[in-house]
């Protein structure tokens, strides 16, 4: 998507050779009318696919999903990282290693969000070692959901995340792939 | 706003006198055509407000927020709830003592996304005790922001928050406000 590799290439800060910070349009302060473009390049790719649920996990996940999902008119369901006091505990769950914190948590989300008869698309902002996709993959799966395919802003494609779920013959589109960054060279894209 | 309370009633599951969850439409599962309804009472309440930035917090407050941010076209920034290990320390931050999950942390927003010739909407999913309002507050009067309101989708009128914030002269609309909740007599709004 031209619009997104611009957009990356203008704001984007390269910190060193594998960390891209997106904080000024992304992460933490969100371009509202970008997403609604990544939201219809998502419809472009899966609109004929019969979604009728969007999975993703908190937190900088949730607003591209919340756009998607307008563009799908279905509901968009969060998986959450932690769990918290007064949910239930009639959950699906999977552990995640996230390695920009160096931690490993559980992410989960109420099984009556997710039912046999659910085609799911999962939505992520990132997707670089895989892991948080494939913890919301094994949701889908346990849900015994229909996994439609994963739409990613941006794929960090020299990390292994992208291959790994691939080869599982799941359908990944990202949005914007990069093939290589550093400081000295700046941001390649596929 | 009707549609909503009528959604409360509906489907909102009263836990006990004190605990209302709404993760069936709000929280975890998001209704995205009902934030649509409720970005449009935010625009009717605040349109005419000048309003250049909205403000809310990870993670449950971000679909809303975003769905507010495309009818009031400006950009959306959500506080942090941690610190994480790829951002700069370049921060306005705050703490906040969490009621449900019965702990204190901080939040955080970087100086980069709130400037003083910003005019804040912040935007919330609940209001109850106020710790949250009251900590997204004080990040935008760090920052020398001008605070437009606040719009708040349920408030729990019978605990102290909404009250405590409105008498330091801020506006705060809430799309549903809640004189009474109890197993015994159901939910009772203002």
């Amino acid at each position: 998507m031209q619009l997104l590799k611009e957009r990356i290439l203008k704001d984007g800060k390269l910190i060193n050779s594998q960390i891209l910070k997106v904080d000024s349009f992304l992460n933490q302060q969100m371009d509202i009318g970008l997403f609604e473009k990544m939201a219809e390049e998502f419809w472009r790719l899966f609109g004929d696919c019969g979604v009728n649920k969007i999975l993703t996990i908190e937190a900088s996940g949730i607003g591209v999903a919340c756009l998607t999902g307008q563009k799908f008119k279905c509901p968009v369901v969060f998986a959450k990282k932690n769990r918290s006091l007064n949910r239930s505990e009639n959950v699906y769950t999977s552990k995640v290693h996230s390695f920009t914190h160096n931690k490993t948590y559980d992410i989960t989300v109420s099984k009556e969000y997710l039912h046999p008869n659910d085609r799911v698309l999962i939505i992520d902002d990132f997707l670089a070692n895989g892991a948080a996709l494939e913890g919301l993959v094994s949701l889908v799966r346990d849900a015994g959901a229909y996994l439609v395919g994963a739409g990613i802003v941006i794929e960090k494609a020299f990390q292994p995340g992208g291959e790994k779920i691939r080869s599982q013959g799941i359908r990944v589109e990202s949005l914007a792939r990069i093939a290589s960054m550093s400081i000295e060279d700046g941001i390649k894209f596929v």
